[in-house]
C-alpha cells in the first residue's frame, strides 16, 4: 500500500493506494469517524458490484450506513438528484460530524462531494474512486460539482475529503474503454509536469492497458503525487492549478457539444491534449517532434485523436469554449506545452489559429 | 459612514454602515471588481422600493448588472429558487470573476449567498441587507444557505462577502413588525456578550424603536462589531461561534413546526430567549432577576414571549430540536446565560427541564 499525503494544512489528507483496500475501509473511517450513521454514494453499476461489501464493512466498524444508489452515467450529475440525496439524508439524521463515502467514478465522487460540502454546510467526506479516472484525478483536489444544462461543473465548490482510498482491484471490472479513458488523464500528467513519466508511459503503456498491478499502483501514485503537488501550491485555482486543464479547454467544449454522450471525458481530454499540442507548436516554439510524440502516445492507448465535426457544429464548439469556467471576458484560455513536462496556462489564442486546429481534428 | 473590518486573513471584508449608502454601491464594488456583467438578486418587496436604484447606479459604475426578482417569503430559501438563479446567470454568462449583489433581507441575502458560493464554484459577493435583522447578523459571518423541507438551513455553505452595505435608511420602509424582529438579535447580541449594551438597550429602546438614526447606526455597528470578533475567533463554528446561536435551539424549532408561517424568525428567537434563560436559571444559576430583565426588555420591544402549543405540538418542538444542525447523538444543545453579557454554549439539558420550560411558554 502506497500513501501520498495531499498538504493543506488543517484540511490536510492521505491517500491510500493498493489492492485490497475496498476491505479497509471501515478501519479507516473509523479512525477519523465517531460510530454513528452514515450514507454510501455510489451508481447502479458499482452498486451492484461494491456496494454490499462497503456496507458490510463499515457496519463491521461499528457504523450504521446506508446507501443511496444512482442510476450510472454523466446525466445523474444534476441538481435533482442532489436534492434526492439531501431528502434522503435528512430523513436519515445524518448529523453534522457524520461522513458521506463516495463510491464509485468521477461522477459519484463529484456529486457526493458536492453534497457533503453543502449538506449542513460541510460534512464529512471519504472518496473511494473506482475507475482510474478518478483514482488519478477527480478524486484528488477537492473540486466537486454538478451540471446544468448551460455547462458542465457550472456549480460546485472546493472540499477536500477527509481520505481517499484508491483500491485498484476495482479497476479489473472497469470496462477497457474506461480504463483507456483514465489513461488519458495519466498522460496529462506527463505532459505538463514529468518528462520521465511521459518517457516511462512510452516505455510501459502496454502493462498499463493489462492492468499489470505493480506499474499501475506506481503510475497512479505518481499521478496523486503530481496533482497533490499542484493543488497544495495553489487549491483554488488562482494560477499554477490551471495546468491541470490541459486539454480540456476544448475538451470539455466537445462535451458540452455532444451533450456528453459520444464521448467519455478522457477521450474529449485526448483530443483537446492533441489540439492543443498543435497549438502549441503554432504559438509557443512546442517541437513537431513531440506533437507526434504526443499524437503516437494517445493512438498506442487506443484513444481518439480527432471527432467529425461539420462547419456549425466547429462554430458551436467555439461558442462553447467561451462559457467555460476558466474563460474571461468572453475569451478562452489555454493550457499549451512548451516542452514535454512544461506548460504554460492561462494563454490567449488567435481565434483563426482556434479555428484552423479544429478544422485540423475535424 | 461607520466602517467595521472582519478579520479573515484573505477573506477580510469591511462593512459600512451608514445613511445613504445605496448610493455608494457602484462605486464601492468598482474598487473590488472590474466592469462586466453582474446580477442583483433581490425580492419582490424589496425590488420594488429599491431594484431600480440599485441596477442604475452599478451601471453608472460601468457595470451590465441584470436583476432577479424572487417571491418575498421564507419559502423562497428553496433549492428550486437556487436552480432558477443558477440558469438565470449562466444564461446571462456571468463569469468566475463577476459576483452576486444580494438586495434585500436574510431570506435573500442567505439565497444569494449560497448561489455566489457554489456557481463556478464561487464567485464574488456583495451584501446590501435591507432589515434590521439581515444587517446585525445575517449578513455577517458568512453563513449561507436554503431551508429542505426537512429543516431550516440544512443545506449551505461558508462563504464569505467581499464587502457588505448597511444603508440604514432603508429600514425607513421597513414594517414595524420585521423591526421589532431585527431587535431580537440585538437583544441577544447583548445577552450573550456585553452587558454595557444591554443596559443601553434598557435606556434606548424607544429610540430604536422610532428608528432614531444615530441611536440605530450606532447599536447595528456594535452588534457588527461583536459578529466579527465572533466570527473572527472560530469562522467554522468549531466552538464559540456557537453563542450567537443563543436563543435559536427553541427558536428554530418553533419555527420549523409552524411552517415557518407564524411566527417571523427575530420572533422565534425572542421566545427562544425567554426560554433560555429560564432554563438557564434552572440549570446554571442565571440569576432569576436578569431573567426578569431580558423578559421585560423582550416586552418592551413588543416581542412575544410565549407560544400557544397543545400537548402535541410540544412534542413536535422538542422532535424538531433534534433535527437541529447543531444536535449530536439526537440530542440538541443549549446556549445558556450564567449573568448578562456572559453565556456558555454546547451546554445538555436534563429533557424534564426542557419540557417543562416548554410548557411555561406554551
Amino acid at each position: 500500500m502506497r500513501v501520498i499525503k495531499v498538504e493543506l494544512g488543517e484540511r490536510s489528507y492521505p491517500i491510500y493506494i493498493g489492492g485490497g483496500l475496498l476491505g479497509l475501509l471501515g478501519d479507516k473511517c473509523a479512525k477519523i469517524f465517531e460510530p454513528q450513521n452514515c450514507v454510501v454514494i455510489t451508481d447502479s453499476n458499482v452498486g451492484r458490484l461494491y456496494g454490499k461489501q462497503a456496507i458490510e464493512n463499515l457496519s463491521a466498524a461499528g457504523f450504521s450506513p446506508f446507501l443511496i444508489t444512482l442510476p450510472a452515467g454523466e446525466s445523474t450529475k444534476s441538481l435533482r438528484n442532489v436534492e434526492y440525496c439531501y431528502n434522503h439524508i435528512a430523513q436519515k439524521r445524518i448529523e453534522r460530524r457524520s461522513f458521506v463515502v463516495a463510491l464509485g467514478g468521477g461522477v459519484i465522487g463529484d456529486l457526493a462531494g458536492f453534497v457533503a460540502a453543502t449538506y449542513m454546510r460541510g460534512i464529512g467526506f471519504v472518496q473511494v474512486p473506482t475507475t482510474l479516472l478518478a483514482q488519478v484525478d477527480s478524486s484528488v483536489g477537492g473540486k466537486v460539482g454538478i451540471n446544468l444544462k448551460y455547462g458542465k461543473n457550472l456549480v460546485g465548490s472546493f472540499y477536500q475529503p477527509n481520505l481517499v482510498l484508491c483500491d485498484i482491484d476495482t479497476l479489473n471490472t472497469l470496462p477497457e474503454r474506461e480504463l483507456r479513458a483514465g489513461l488519458s488523464e495519466v498522460i496529462k500528467y506527463a505532459v505538463i509536469y514529468d518528462s520521465a513519466m511521459f518517457n516511462r508511459l512510452e516505455k510501459d503503456i502496454e502493462k498499463l492497458l493489462n492492468n499489470e498491478p505493480k506499474t499501475v499502483a506506481s503510475v497512479i501514485a505518481r499521478c496523486c503525487q503530481i496533482k497533490a503537488e499542484v493543488v497544495a501550491a495553489d487549491e483554488k485555482e488562482s494560477g499554477l492549478r490551471a495546468i491541470l486543464n490541459f486539454g480540456h479547454t476544448i475538451g470539455h467544449a466537445l462535451e458540452a457539444i455532444t451533450n456528453y454522450k459520444k464521448l467519455l471525458h478522457g477521450e474529449a481530454v485526448a483530443i483537446g491534449q492533441v489540439a492543443a499540442a498543435m497549438i502549441g507548436a503554432m504559438v509557443c516554439n512546442f517541437n513537431e517532434t513531440d506533437v507526434q510524440r504526443i499524437k503516437q502516445l494517445i493512438k498506442r492507448t487506443g484513444l481518439p485523436m480527432c471527432y467529425k465535426l461539420d462547419e456549425a457544429s466547429q462554430k458551436k464548439l467555439i461558442e462553447a469554449m467561451r462559457l467555460d469556467k476558466k474563460a474571461s471576458g468572453g475569451e478562452a484560455k489555454f493550457v499549451l506545452p512548451t516542452k514535454i513536462g512544461t506548460v504554460k496556462f492561462g494563454q490567449k489564442v488567435p481565434v483563426e489559429i482556434i479555428e484552423k486546429v479544429i478544422n485540423d481534428i475535424s
